[in-house]
Formats: C-alpha cells, structure tokens, sequence
C-alpha cells in the first residue's frame, strides 16, 4: 500500500496510538489502513455415495480438482456465499450445509469454511472458473491431483468419519513447514 | 474509497471483467480493491463454575459486559487470535481452546468464531480496553448488560449445553431484522 484510498496522501508504516503491531496510516489524514484475514467459503456436495469436485480452470493450480470454494463477499453468509462457490464453478445446488472444516491457513491469511451439503440433483456444469466437474466414489479420487491441502484433508476426513456417520467440526491448521495436527 | 492504494489514482466504481458485482476498480493501473468480511476471535473463558466477562472501555457499548473477543490479524490462526485477545483485554491466560460459536453477521460483513477455554489460574485484570474483569456464576449473568447479542446467545447456548456437557459447534445468522435461528 503506497496511497491512501480515503485522501490521496502518502502512507506511512508505523504503530498507531494505542495499538501495538504497524499498520499503513496516512499521515495527511489520520486514517488508519487495517489489513486482515479473509474468509474462504466452500462446499462438499454429496450426492449418493459419491462427492463433486471441479477442476480448475483458473490458477493457481489449473488443472487440479477441487471442491468449490471461494473468498466470501460483504453482505452474505458463510453459507450463502458457499452456496454462490457451488453454484458459480459447479453450477449445483445444494442443500443442508453443515459446518465441517474450519482450517487455519495464517501464512497466507486465510481462514476456510468448508460445508458438508447435499447434492439435490446429479445435475451440475463447470461454471467459468472449471474445466470439468464430476461425481467421485472414494477409490476414485485423484488423490494425487488435488489443488490444494484443505482441500485433501477435508476428504480424508469425510470419508473417515463416513464410517462412524459422525462429523464433528474439524479445526485444524495448515502451515506449509508444519505438519497439520491429527 | 476514493483513491488506489497502488498508484494514487482515482477509483471507479464497476464490474471487472469475469466478475458479477461491483468493486473499486483503479482505471490508470487496473488494480482491483476487494473488500471482504473481517473474522472476530475471542474466548468464552471458564474456572471452575464461572466464566470471565470483560466490562468495556470503549465505543460501542462503552460500559456493557463482553467477552474478550476482537478482529482477527494477518499471520495468527484463530485460536491464537481469540488468546490474544483474552490476554490483552483481560490479561488472562486460556488453555484447551475449543471452537464453539461461529456467527454470520452480514448487515456488518462480519463471522465470528468463540471458543471454549479453561481459565488457567484465577488471575485477570483489566486491559486498555476494558474498565473492569470479573468471573460470573451463571446466576450472576448481567443479562441486559450484555454488549453484543453474539455474546448473549453464546452464554445462553453455554449455560443449556453444560448440563449435557455436549458443546456442539452452534453455527446462526444475526442480523438485526431477523430473529436467530434455533
């Protein structure tokens, strides 16, 4: 951030009265430029027995498969805006989201929301932002073709916890020079 | 916003290319301004029978009772976050953190996340932004002094899961208009 985006003035980097980490200040006219984590919102849709992903079209990570996730806007819901995610790049609708993964991402300060959601017909398209979207059994998932690692350890979950048919929320962080913990 | 952080020209108001809605657009560098909601961490602290609420120094709700919660910051997780803030508004230390209110507040591009958390020692004391710090008995609970009905409702669902003992992670919309779910 070079500029203030209230008065046009030049930022400063310092810590303002009172608080005690730095923050971009505009001298000229005191406003203070607050950064801060932002929210991803996602799904996983089940449909029967199996769950959809979408390969992306998009980078980072084009061509890798993906649940459909994104950063969630002003004005909505953690799940409203996971079912906009669902509905843009997989053009599915979905229904009885479930809070599942809540992960910690803090080198890139993100949190992600992952919703368990019922698919409520096999009907589903790539939206802009996927090549593809398809229907998985577990021993089909591209394990090795996974965008991301919320995405991977969501599943892993899922399916553990299929077993049990208890899902509780999971917690967890994701940091790439630590192991997550579980 | 009036001006691009990047280059100090002046914004636009528009729809980017590949996208459905409205963002601060820089037409000199192209740079686009998202703005997404903001996280709010905190504790719901216990000891023993009791849990610790923060009375507040500040606006909003200068002088109403609170837990010691606030915006998440670039670089920690959110459990980290929440025991930031329960040091610096109530100058406790928390342990064994447990996810447990997740509130969706869109009229104020707002989620909050509480968790549950075990009060190591009896030992608080009022930070910059609290006038003062005390532990409650559930009898005890200054209920129309409350600051926040994020608050309210997290005492409230604390106080009923006690007596199972099953705190599950309790996801609700608050809006102003509407009245929460559940």
């Amino acid at each position: 951030m070079n500029f203030c985006s209230q008065c046009g003035g030049q930022i400063e980097r310092r810590v303002p009265a009172g608080d005690n980490r730095e923050r971009d200040v505009c001298p000229q006219c005191g406003f203070i430029h607050y950064q801060n984590p932002k929210v991803i919102v996602g799904c996983l849709p089940v449909y029967q027995n199996k769950v959809l992903l979408c390969r992306r079209a998009i980078d980072p990570r084009y061509g890798l498969w993906t649940l459909p996730a994104g950063f969630m806007e002003l004005g909505e819901t953690t799940w409203q805006g996971a079912e906009r995610e669902t509905w843009e790049e997989a053009r599915a609708k979905v229904s009885n989201l479930e809070l599942y993964s809540v992960f910690n991402l803090p080198h890139i300060g993100q949190v992600y929301c992952i919703f368990r959601s019922e698919l409520e017909k096999p009907e589903f398209a790539p939206g802009e932002e996927s090549l593809e979207v398809a229907l998985f059994e577990e021993e089909e998932i591209p394990w090795d073709e996974l965008a991301f690692m919320t995405i991977s350890r969501t599943l892993k979950h899922y399916f553990e916890d299929r077993k049990s048919g208890d899902f509780p929320v999971r917690m967890e962080d994701i940091e790439p020079s630590v192991k997550p913990k579980c």
